[in-house]
């Protein structure tokens, strides 16, 4: 696949609006391709990671959990923002612990994409973790309240279908993990 | 599959820091379960589309463009905001259209998600577009500036499963439509 030499905006200044604890606001000014100047608005968050816990009988273990942005509930599977310098990898297999229990093992990456390109700098890492070891040691931020829900792998993948499922993590990685785990997972169909 | 009764944390205040353009920022109170307070920090973003535009000969039409977010030019498929008080069906209809110069003659949802459900407001439905009719009407906002790349689908179908697609909508959108152009378009295949 060739592309055009299309000519897009360049960067030309970048101005901070807001500093939170979670996300920093910033309008940047751009040069367009004709020319003239235009602006932009985008957000600023740390890349993130979120993995699959899949156990030898096929079951998954996910976290449900309150989203104040859209003041829905949702079931999720584990994930969080990257620790200071830690891997991705680091991080996948550190929040799927803390947040349902279980340590995978083995982690497995799936994708990295941009969750929201329009305007975030935040990237997504996706995982299968395997090889699980249920040590309990579940350890959430001071203000995070969340609960832990096994079920077997298809009955997640038929809640993707029928989009009871909400958010793109969880969405993306069990569509994605399907093949992995179709391989790997024995006992994993109804 | 049965639910614990956990309580979650509930919205008490909301204060708005910033209001842009295309994003606004607000500061959320929340009590947690345990009685205390804390603080969320959203963006507010309108709700958006994107169609994956596939022709009777299996080719699918897409856009290439810059994005300065994350500061990195991404082969996508159409997509936009809701105008004023369109449904989503129609404004996929129009920014298939806009962008790609294919109007789809018939759209099939494929799911709606929540796009970045830690902070922001944004819910994205998508779409498969089909019976194409070619316009050639591209209609870009006056500071948007992107490229048409067509190629079949199961190219398109590769560089998800390679990691060369960074962008969330278009990667679920070519997994979720496999199973719908597979029944739909013969050929397909290489």
């Amino acid at each position: 696949m060739k592309f055009k030499n299309t000519v897009f905006e360049k960067i030309v200044n970048r101005k901070s609006v807001f500093q939170g604890k979670y996300l920093a606001l910033q309008t940047l000014v751009v040069k367009l391709p004709d020319g003239r100047l235009g602006e932009r608005e985008i957000v600023r968050v740390k890349d993130a990671v979120a993995v699959l816990p899949l156990d030898n009988d096929g079951n998954v273990h996910l976290v449900r959990q309150y989203r104040a942005a859209i003041d829905k509930t949702l079931l999720e599977i584990p994930a969080g923002l990257l620790n200071g310098d830690e891997s991705a990898r680091q991080a996948a297999v550190r929040e799927c612990e803390e947040e349902t229990g279980y340590r995978p093992r083995a982690v497995t990456k799936l994708i990295t994409y941009a969750h929201a390109e329009g305007y975030s700098t935040g990237f997504m890492t996706l995982y299968i973790g395997t090889d699980l070891e249920y040590t309990g040691r579940i350890h959430l931020d001071s203000t995070e309240f969340l609960e832990t829900v096994s079920m077997p792998y298809h009955e997640l993948f038929n809640m993707v279908q029928e989009n009871r499922i909400m958010d793109s993590k969880t969405i993306l990685c069990t569509l994605m993990g399907k093949s992995f785990i179709m391989k790997n997972v024995r006992t994993i169909e109804p």
